[in-house]
């Protein structure tokens, strides 16, 4: 396999002519119906990737394709998949996909069968998560558990949040909400503080994640409640169960009720498949939900395996991000789920995204010319529609935006005014805002005129379910992994975090070797 | 006064030149305590800003403070608190400044004395609050209301959110939280329902916000509402109080237990000040603490109006990100709040300054030849740390970054692990954080090399209460209008969200007119 930066490829060259070329102005006026039509993809579960309204045609993206080919993108999740240690930096496989199934080769470390250690996690997890739903496991004195507490940070919280919220309508409906879940994050005390005064401690139960078992802000929040639990006179050891690698310091520890195994492998952002998200959901929505998810994912890991890059959504979004980043030159992307229930997935995208593809090095270390992942934000519509989207569609700037949309509820409780029901109202605003975006409207008033010309694309379904959800999740992973291919870095460390973490230990061991600027912040924030 | 286009002003050239000489690098190497200490300036409230890691210098700051003097940034402050017709776009007054208190003339409109009309509804939503968190006003069988849910979107929700997350724990601490508030914002009929099913609507009273009376989610929200309380046996009319103008039809109404009137000189992302924040604040932590977050605004307001720039940090902060966004060439700005309870300012600054100036014509209509308004984004700390950090230290792009940070934590609920409070551990991050993204550090490892120069500000306090609270959001309301000012465009309308309104309608009226691709995009999204 060869690795070449973006721009000493072939594709690249071709590409900046073609951006020179292009008349995007023309490719939104001819938005029709019959365009609507020729660019969709199918995805998995469903889902349908829709991209009319993306400043591309026909030339384009038969060059984003020859890139593909050039690179052999699909070839290099392939060696993701058959076990290749693809994170170079931290000279580590990449096994997220395997945690959903199997798409490669069996894969061995040190003896061990990796694909099994998972299946093997998922099945005991599964065991011990309907057993506390059941109330075979419980606190004692005949109560059962009704609350389970995640304790985590970055990964280990913003995927597993994403996705308990974006599934908890669904479970109310479908029967399956038997545990409630709350999240402790944040160092901030204000965070744990408040989440333990709003539960009953007698019956929640904590689950500790730390893949090293040293995250200094997990820890904290691991004696702050244990510290309340022993002051309510309740047992630490009956209340916490970790979620760690088998080195850690938490791991095979007789300090919890029992322990889930992950490991370096999977990485923070990439572990929602694996015993990080698997115990809280697992917990809170039953083990037949967590199967959901991973089945959508896998589903969705199959077609990212599709060379055609008409027929692979995730690489064929993956290319129109880079022929927008690096070609068209716009540096942020928004998605914009129309969805409450996705409330927090922006958020968690943020991460996958900004924490994976934000370098300025190649997997070789050396200093890339081209610019790399943008930022991402976003909120539910329609809300957005009342706060930024001014920007979105008047600003000097344009921004791509991704919409997702559903065409049913989750909860089907619906009200009809003014001759539509609300689900239905949700759906009129998402076709409008796409049309909004592209066409644009001319008024003799400037300052109502819309000069068009921003492209978004969607993604759409039936409903938002754990299959749905989980395809939705494997969609964005490999669109990142497959950018990362075509930028040639590596997207799965993230060296980028550790600086702040040197210098938060020299702050707080108080040495006289500090940094005058270091030591001066300290002291206006009062740290001594 | 003279209105000029920012790229028309004599600072501008000075500003290019400088922006040419400028070794930003040299900037931060020289960052130590001397600078940190220099480099500060007081704000409203004890709150402390300091600017010493942003990538300025004597000569910039010189340059920017004639800009300001140049187009009389003051001077036009002045006018709106005059009550001029600043919102040109609408022909109207803009006096979301005069709710928090009078700096200016006597404001009157068709005979109306403005403030008192202000005051007199701040006296009556007060009185009614305090009504109901005594039980005087009830929903009758001998219960008391024990929830608010307030219904409104954009500013009717941001805002009031933000500010209701941000005093939770504050209130809890100081004995003043009496009554839960909820919020419901989206169409998306999900929203509703799932905060209607958390809820006891016996005791549950809801805060219907639409200025204008017609906003499509809230009205949807309101009859979902309705329909609910009505088949659980409870006369709405007994449940519901309306913020609305006096024109509306939800003015002077009995279908509510009461009305409180705002008018059209406070702009939605403004009137957080207004009764669109002030009756959900009020009923959930009292009068007292919503007239403390207003005395905290009225003092930032008051700063704000010192020509100096170096004692006027709205001003301040306002040239600096004109200087970044259109001299330095950075498109976004991240926020980032080292406080758990600010986990929502971030989304209401995020309206507060890309609707008011993602615009690309001046207030005249003529189309700019320059950035205006940046992406803003932001998650707090250190959560963010564990997430998209990455890219803000080692991305390709200079993301400027705010932190905010305090000294105490709102609960002073804390744990001690390793020799430090959590408290001291999240302050020791920040401090970490500026100096980090400042400084950097040279590792013969590319991968871990940080190259540094990128700039950040701090806001600081000692604990985020009412005041400080009031402070900060003015602060960001102030430095968004100053940059409206520099960019010579009108920060208080939002046309650009109208399109989508218009193509909406379209749909939902389902006629044989609408564009070949609205069309299709309704069928495929199941519309009809």
């Amino acid at each position: 396999m060869t690795y070449t930066d973006l721009d000493k490829t072939e594709s690249y060259a071709k590409l900046k002519v073609l951006a020179g070329e292009f008349a995007g102005k023309e490719t939104f006026q001819k938005l029709d119906a019959e365009r609507v039509a020729e660019y969709s993809a199918p995805m998995a579960c469903g889902l349908t990737y829709n991209y009319a309204a993306k400043k591309l045609n026909g030339a384009v993206i038969d060059a984003l394709e020859a890139l593909a080919r050039e690179i052999d993108a699909v070839g290099k999740y392939k060696l993701i998949l058959d076990g290749e240690i693809m994170n170079t930096g931290e000279n580590r496989k990449v096994l997220h996909h395997l945690a959903r199934g199997r798409l490669g080769k069996e894969v061995f470390f040190e003896n061990k069968n990796i694909g099994d250690f998972y299946k093997k996690e998922l099945e005991r997890f599964s065991t011990f998560a309907s057993a506390v739903r059941e109330g075979k496991i419980n606190p004692g004195a005949g109560k059962k558990f009704t609350t389970a507490v995640q304790i985590g940070i970055g990964g280990s919280d913003l995927g597993p949040r994403a996705l308990y919220i974006a599934l908890e309508n669904w479970a109310r409906k479908e029967g399956k909400a038997k545990i409630t879940a709350k999240f402790i994050s944040n160092v901030d005390p204000d965070d744990a503080a408040a989440v333990l005064s709003s539960i009953d401690l007698t019956t929640s139960l904590f689950v500790l994640v730390s893949k090293s078992g040293t995250t200094q802000e997990t820890l904290a929040n691991e004696l702050f409640v244990k510290d309340k639990l022993k002051k309510a006179g309740l047992d630490p050891a009956k209340h916490i169960v970790a979620v760690t690698s088998e080195t850690s310091p938490l791991a095979h520890n007789p300090a919890y009720l029992d322990s889930f195994y992950i490991d370096d492998f999977i990485g923070g952002r990439y572990s929602a498949s694996s015993a990080v998200g698997g115990v809280i959901l697992s917990l809170a929505f039953g083990p037949e939900t967590f199967a959901g998810i991973l089945a959508g994912s896998h589903e969705a890991d199959k077609t990212a395996l599709e060379p055609s890059i008409r027929k692979n959504p995730a690489l064929l979004d993956a290319l129109t991000g880079v022929w927008e980043r690096n070609f068209l030159n716009y540096p942020y992307t928004a998605i914009l789920p129309y969805s409450q229930a996705l409330s927090r997935f922006p958020a968690h995208l943020q991460q996958l995204d900004m924490e994976s593809n934000g370098k300025c090095v190649n997997r070789f270390g050396n200093r890339l010319s081209y610019a790399t992942g943008p930022v991402i934000f976003g909120e539910p519509g329609t809300n957005g529609q009342h706060s930024f989207y001014q920007l979105l569609h008047q600003g000097t700037d344009i921004t791509p935006v991704q919409f997702i949309g559903f065409k049913e509820s989750q909860l089907n409780d619906d009200v009809n005014v003014d001759g539509s029901n609300s689900q239905t109202k949700l759906k009129a605003n998402l076709a409008a805002q796409i049309v909004a975006f592209a066409k644009g409207k001319q008024d003799s008033n400037p300052n109502k005129n819309f000069e068009g010309g921003r492209p978004s694309s969607i993604i759409y379904g039936k409903r938002l379910t754990p299959e749905t959800l989980g395809a939705l999740l494997a969609h964005y992973e490999n669109k990142v992994m497959f950018q990362g291919f075509i930028w040639n870095l590596n997207s799965f460390d993230q060296e980028g975090v550790q600086l702040g973490k040197i210098l938060t230990k020299k702050v707080l061991a108080g040495g006289g070797d500090l940094d005058g600027a270091l030591d001066a912040y300290s002291k206006i924030l009062g740290v001594k």
